[in-house]
């Protein structure tokens, strides 16, 4: 782990490490908040995976969460969207390869080499900032967009891990829109049952010992709505299989981090309370 | 002016228009954020001024201000910094031609065609402003580093045109430092007997009808702080003339826009309430 940036914000520190990733067989970086009270002793965590195109740094500048983070006790960590580096394969286009992992575990090539950013985030991630950052073992996880499918799937296959899940405008559906149907269709291939278990909306329909509730802002602006988010396709998985769901439709917001800054302190508010931290007078 | 971007944010909306400008002789952007209080009537104008290498793009994305002014029911105006487009001077470097406008009116060739910035800002965006948006006519100003010393220099040179202002990490003497010597050089030339109308702590020790407080805040972590910004020198130009200044010192912080981010909510209610406007229920 090497340090690459720290900058004091909001009484803590934002910091960006790079580490060798056993997983996926490259360096990444890795965006860490900590928050004032880290310096007193262990914080829980909560994960927030991005969207196409980002890296570690779209959060980290332009969320504004650490404000909320700092308030209550929260440490951030938001990792890269894919592999990258030297002999990491990528393709035409932006919403496939570097940049858009899309948080699945690739078993076609020449993917699979790489792309096991599910993986990463799962296994890889939780021992590794428990072991370098004042990290105690309460987790939870959020995400924007392809970063919202991500934190669904990722929260549903592995019960007990993480104590909250939310999303913003995320991809419910990948096996029913272009960008997840593209997505899987190289990282996986067919036969298309196999996408089953990376689409949040077939997760939510199958027997589950937990039901973790759920919570999504959609902004009713998204250019991205009607095409490739569909949040009436969850509502309607949460429904039929009693799952809960909170679904917050927000009329006017669009699709950027202008939309993620106007609720990120809602939604840290809403992972502080799942994770029993008590808020610092503010 | 054409609208080229809009976004809803914490319940008002963040601009950007791009427009003619007759003073700089070129097209411009703007930012602009409009709080929800300014679809019920005129608001009060924070100008933001950024630093070198900035466009309007960087307070907009990262200040985190918009939940601030949306609070406070401020417009905020963020200019660019620096003319651009076709036919406007460049010189190699990031502190000198596009990017680093540095709020002077050029004397000298090849910049006197274009670089105008001070009189963009003060005499033709506020017209603008008040004719195309709901926008009252009282005015604050604040701004980052080489903008610290444009608003600095700004509401110094034009006495009762601005309520209030602040500035972060500002370059407060650049008759004295290499940044503003390099930009006074190639903007004003010779002699320096000129440069004293652009410096802020020469204007701060003419007689003045008006003193109108300062407030800045400087990161102790700063990493231009003993070559460019060297704050003590504004702190010995207000005591030897009477001019009100609140200088804090920010222990641990840089000169990144995380350090802006952290205290922008403290600006914003300075500059809110010099502007008299009350706080909506938070």
């Amino acid at each position: 782990m090497e340090r690459i940036e720290s900058h004091a914000s909001f009484g803590g520190t934002q910091e960006v490490w790079r580490h060798r990733s056993h997983v996926l067989g490259c360096d990444m970086r890795l965006g860490v908040y900590l928050p004032p009270q880290a310096a007193e002793g262990p914080c829980p965590v909560l994960y927030w995976l991005s969207g196409l195109t980002c890296t570690e740094q779209n959060f980290i500048t332009k969320a504004g969460a650490q404000e909320h983070a700092a308030r209550h006790g929260l440490i951030l960590v938001a990792p890269d969207t894919s592999p990258r580096g030297e002999g990491v394969p990528d393709a035409d286009g932006y919403d496939i390869g570097l940049g858009a992992g899309f948080y699945v575990d690739a078993t076609r090539a020449p993917w699979s080499s790489h792309y096991r950013m599910h993986s990463y985030v799962a296994n890889e991630l939780p021992p590794l900032v428990e072991g370098h950052f004042p990290a105690g073992g309460a987790r939870a996880i959020s995400g924007h967009s392809m970063g919202g499918h991500g934190a669904l799937v990722l929260a549903l296959r592995h019960p007990g891990r993480y104590r909250s899940v939310s999303a913003f405008s995320p991809i419910v559906a990948p096996s029913r829109v272009p960008w997840g149907e593209k997505a899987l269709g190289e990282y996986l291939g067919e036969p298309r049952e196999a996408w089953a278990a990376w689409d949040a909306c077939e997760l939510v329909r199958a027997p589950r010992a937990e039901r973790l509730p759920i919570r999504v802002d959609q902004g009713e602006a998204d250019e991205f709505l009607a095409t490739q988010l569909r949040p009436e396709l969850l509502e309607a998985a949460c429904r039929d299989s009693g799952h809960p769901l909170q679904l917050l439709r927000r009329p006017g917001y669009d699709h950027s981090y202008y939309f993620v800054a106007s609720f990120i302190g809602e939604h840290i508010a809403f992972h502080a309370a799942a994770l029993n931290v008590n808020a610092a007078a503010s």
